[in-house]
């Protein structure tokens, strides 16, 4: 059984064919230009390729709520040409199979929980810090949405004391991604994340914030596993600072097995930067059912 | 049909019988003491009253993995006589019918969503603001439990940049429940909260640091409407304070009917505090299936 996948990203879209145990047969990946130009080239790509459903995972916010008038569009993004555009209906016109929709970072989630490092578990989060931060959030073995769909990477969080850094997010002075993100760490100390790798402060403070804004994730979802991806993560030294703050921030306010046993509990992706794409293999397989 | 329900708090025990529609028919209270002296009590009250299952609310950490060895459990808890307590168990040795066991304020999430504020939503949190902070967590039509059950009262939030008081909680510098429960307001401003009502400074800072954790609730859970209930909450002057200060530090990212309606978004709780007695009861029935 074939499967379509495509993870509509702001600067790049990738497309690919999988099978149903999540193995990518191709793959390409096109510029996101205009949905004039890129949308003609994404339904070529998958026309006549024999897959039974797709799977999209999009940069948001997108409309998730199969009863409004509005679901399957990506809404008021600051991409102008993007804005209000009806994403799952202009491919399924030209295709006509079922299509699944959810976020980028819910379609790593559900990867990562179908194949990769929090498979068997009910509950688990993905976080993304690349350019942006993003969290995907699996609850019960279902992605979450509600109202919307998570939007956790603004989460507003206590800034360190000795910093002074104005932050990048235009709307919130002291939220996760304006103070924590690859753009946040460029802007802060001058240089690229990846060039910043043997300054020590760089990283101690980036621990110390996505290590409290972990606390908060674990009080609130209570995950059962919680697995980091993204551009800024490849620096590995990251992940025992980051475990060391949850331990310090919590301050054994929670006591559980996952958590005395932390380097199993907060871990990296386990599907090598193809949890995206995975995931929304699995998603085109669940919209089937 | 009748159900029995059991809130179990830290000084005080509510025990009740209601029936299906979630009608209470009869209700005591007793003092929480030990477990030897209070739980011969509860047994007494339920014994031939005809009930079918019984629902149990319960201070925590409560263990709620039905997997675990101490499911059924109050584990660590600073009252020394209920630590590791198999509540559950001691409960149904003598009464043998099946019991529903979670939070005290998942229960309450439950009540309202079963018959309060939120009916009809699949998603939806309760948060109480008394002695404590906790939150009530309800996705997808089910609690929400995980690793062990949310704890949000605790997510750390940005200290308010004119608060100089150091919080209460024995744990964390800047968490909600340290910085605005009942018992903080009280050390804060050196009078009970109910005794503080004409001063405007106390209701400004409150509906700052609840703002913003429900600012962090919505970004990260999603829901589709936040009940507030508990002791701090009968003043009801800061409803429009809380709704302004959610809006104001959103600013703006998250564009939603909801949002755009926030009167009936962040609403008080509808069941005139039997919400948790309610949610025991809802407990109990779903302890049935
Ligand atoms: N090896 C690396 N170490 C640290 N930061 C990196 C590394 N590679 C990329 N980044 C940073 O990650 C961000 C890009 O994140 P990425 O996850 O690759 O893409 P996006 O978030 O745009 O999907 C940039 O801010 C970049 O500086
Ligand atoms: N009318 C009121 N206005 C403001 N605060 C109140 C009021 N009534 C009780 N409180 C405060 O609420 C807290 C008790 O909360 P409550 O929900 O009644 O009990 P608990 O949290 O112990 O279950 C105390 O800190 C008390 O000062
Ligand atoms: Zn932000
Ligand atoms: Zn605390």
């Amino acid at each position: 059984m074939l499967f379509g996948a495509l993870e509509a990203g702001g600067t790049k879209m990738v497309l690919a064919i999988g099978n149903e145990n999540g193995e990518i047969l191709e793959q390409v990946s096109i510029p996101t230009e205009t949905p004039g130009i890129t949308i003609p080239k994404i339904i070529d790509y998958f026309m006549n390729k024999n897959i039974l459903a797709l799977g999209i995972g999009s940069f948001g916010p997108i409309d998730l709520n199969k009863e409004s008038k509005m679901y399957g569009y990506i809404t008021s993004t600051p991409k102008v040409a993007w804005a209000n555009y009806n994403i799952v209906g202009s491919i399924k016109n030209s295709l006509s199979i079922p299509i699944g929709f959810d976020t980028d970072v819910n379609c790593s989630a559900l990867g990562e929980a179908t194949w990769g490092s929090t498979k068997g578990l009910s509950n688990s989060i993905y976080i993304t810090v690349g350019t942006g931060i993003g969290v995907g959030v699996y609850i019960n073995g279902e992605l979450l949405h509600g109202m919307l769909h998570p939007e956790a990477g603004h989460i507003l969080i206590h800034k360190h004391h000795k910093d002074t850094f104005k932050g990048v997010c235009p709307y919130h002075t002291t939220c996760l991604e304006g103070l924590a993100s690859g753009t946040a760490i460029e802007k802060r100390w001058g240089k690229k994340a990846e060039d910043l790798r043997e300054f020590p402060e760089v990283w101690n403070l980036e621990a110390y914030y996505i290590g409290q804004a972990i606390v908060n994730y674990i009080l609130t979802l209570s995950p059962q596993r919680i697995v980091l991806g993204g551009g800024v993560i490849h620096q590995k030294q990251l992940f025992p600072l980051i475990r060391e703050q949850v331990k310090e921030q919590l301050n054994g306010y929670i006591k559980t097995d996952q958590i005395e046993h932390i380097e199993e509990y907060i871990v990296p992706a386990k599907l090598k930067d193809n949890q995206g794409i995975m995931g929304c293999i699995q998603l085109a397989k669940q919209s089937l059912l």
